[in-house]
């Protein structure tokens, strides 16, 4: 894979998983959606989908990562660290440009909702936030939720029959095609289900931090703080999580 | 593929799609229904699983397209523009048909539904409206969750092992066969529940179209009016968005 | 396959299908149930993976057809009609079997129900009734849900790669192996979701009569009534709604 | 497989398993979590997915069993007695751990908690309890609930093209690769949705005392009574399920 398609892939596949998950957010949150208090299954699949959505998307041209704690987990496995930082650039521009999407495709929602006297805030649609408040307990959900995507991201490809490993000529993608990003995206759903109601489940780094700073940026009226001081979280949980995945995989398989 | 399988093909299998797209509309919107007001959730399934069962029994005739953003994504990447005309009349007379399906198997809900102090308008079980009336921003979304679901279509083409091109002697069909419709219909059901928000995702004209020239005529008692005004809306925002789509997957992969 | 394959094959089957079907139906029903009042998709989800676990249970034994109006649709489609009253008698045995299995599994609940101040009508946990009674429109309704079943199901064996046909000796089956069956549950999903707000979507004639007869025989206490009434609808309605599905097979495909 | 393999594969699955699966039970409980009442669909997709998240990360290592009742079956089914303590042993351990795991994602929920007014009873996070008390029906619940789990899993080992048995050197294994685990984890959504309401659905004599042990162990303030009359049922009735499905197995196939 040239830099160039890993840039391109991660991009795209990035936006794409933004553009879904920050909808479902909007569509749950904000009042003039058909979708409006449609519940935490809602929100789950459509995070969920979204993988399957912008991986399957990205993997021919990048292996469809998509996630900073997946990217630093197979470089744990494999050693080769080299091309990291293009990956994580491009899941930062992708987050963002997928975040603006989002903006975009709830636009009227979002002005309509600065117009009520019970606005929503909407931070939420964006980033993630914790249930309670405390650095250390959201710091350990969040190493272990991303533990619990990346060390199944990477046993995947040790089972026969999925798919890992059939794009010819890919060398650093984890994915793969066959069912394999199928089963990644069932996957995020259950963690989603499962272990995101303390602080949302960030479990990526790009996918909290690209919006966040797309939620400071763009010009949403009455939107609220974009909470910096909680910024730290859903970065430095899921890039420990996904080394320590990384160092759990090397030492048990 | 002859011009009759395809024409049959699509005419079949855009039947189901509306068949089930436009059931499950009144199956949560009809007061005698068993599924009444059963969320956003049952929607986007219920569409979803059309797509599986309309794509998958049209494939082997016609590629199951199903839909004329698919089919222009599709001749923007190949350059084949022969067919197109023959794929979209067909998809119109299999929404055509699909739309009058449903009005039969739930007959007897719309006959209740007249009687009733409180009558449902009918319109929103055969086509969609915007929750925020804004011509320019309603169209934005459908161009943008249509670009999100024909890029995708157009890369899992991309991904080795998922069954595309698969079908003996198919020639200009998208879908293939192998697991390719199966992530399709879960893709629609994330479109639905992440996008579908401010518009109903119509991401179809067929399905939009089709189904609002039948609500005109079929003989629903007190059925309201077919909303002519918006119907422009769902029909332009999903062309762009499928040409859009075609460009974008020419120049990134 | 054997005669005694076949139907060993088909009562397993049919009685798991049964006992997840009648039992996601007592499940949502009962007082005294986790689930009670969880819902549509709670229903639809529970008979589709009904399907899943009974048909690839039966499928190495009989092909896995659970269903009459499956077994007549593919009888038409192939001409060969000698073992279809094997078929349909197992099927038969295999429901009451499961809606006893069902009975046991909510045995306890069973009781608390009947000492109850608002007891819960039984019956709906058992067989299908309709929301509006009206016999031509249900009917209708059951013959054009058990089309959308037999006609994709007969469809997907022309598609490649998902599996169809791949059991060794396999004459008769129409499921085969691979994903076919993944795909039947989730079509039954699909058509719980949209087509079964009218009747409750028997699609089925076994489905309906065997655990009515159950219903009937059962020393349930303060059960109400077996609605013989009704009893021919989803019995006559798929019976024709799989022979038209054949039909319209062999002239399309 | 080495029996180092084993142990670990089956401790690292349960683990996982038991996170998703406490976790989840945590998630609709608690009350500072996003999914606070979110449903029984949620409960059923998260355990779902714990089985695919699992299952499939300890597959390639010890074929993925993560519950005695399946080992047991698997056993009966081969005859092959030598490693079933070996991964009993290991099962039970896996569900410690991951009970543990679910307590640190929920900390700081399970401390709230324990300081509302209303404080929810914390054992039915890690373990099952019946809506009715009464040990022959919870027992015969459990029974019939785990067949319906292991002799689907044995009998999805005779379909062709859906992964049993392709891992290399795999011996003892029951689900292979391939789709087989995705099928299971659909399967354990469907036990759950249907044969979910009475008892909570064990299934798995060590997804509940594992949990159980835990929950008497760990230090949650307010925790209320492990219940340690009932903790029999989910084991018998579990390891009576899984032989009785090896029998029957045997005896159909």
């Amino acid at each position: 894979m040239s830099n160039g398609d890993i840039f391109l892939g991660e991009v795209i596949g990035t936006a794409i998983l933004i553009l879904f998950g920050a909808g479902v957010c909007a569509a749950v949150t904000l009042h003039h959606s058909k979708a409006r208090a449609a519940g935490w299954i809602v929100i789950a699949f459509g995070w969920g989908f979204g993988v399957l959505a912008g991986a399957y998307t990205a993997a021919p041209l990048s292996g469809g990562h998509l996630n900073p704690a997946v990217t630093l987990g197979v470089a744990v496995d494999t050693g080769e660290w080299g091309k990291v930082p293009l990956y994580i650039l491009a899941q930062m521009v992708g987050a963002v440009l997928g975040a603006v999407l989002a903006y975009l495709v709830y636009f009227a929602q979002f002005q309509a909702n600065a117009e009520e006297d019970k606005a929503q805030p909407t931070l939420g649609i964006f980033s993630t936030g914790p249930e309670v408040r405390s650095p250390v307990a959201n710091t350990m959900t969040e190493v272990i939720a991303t533990i619990a995507l990346v060390l199944p991201i990477l046993a995947f490809g040790k089972n026969d029959g999925i798919g890992i490993g059939q794009i010819p000529g890919q060398d650093a993608g984890i994915y793969g095609s066959g069912i394999s990003i199928l089963l990644v995206s069932l996957l995020v759903v259950g963690i989603g289900l499962s272990l995101g109601g303390p602080t949302g489940y960030a479990i990526n780094p790009a996918r909290d931090l690209g919006p966040r700073l797309t939620h400071a940026v763009l010009p949403i009226p009455n939107k609220g703080s974009s909470d910096w001081g909680y910024a730290w979280v859903p970065v430095v949980g899921p890039v420990i999580g996904g080394l320590l995945a990384g160092l759990i995989f090397n030492a048990a398989f």
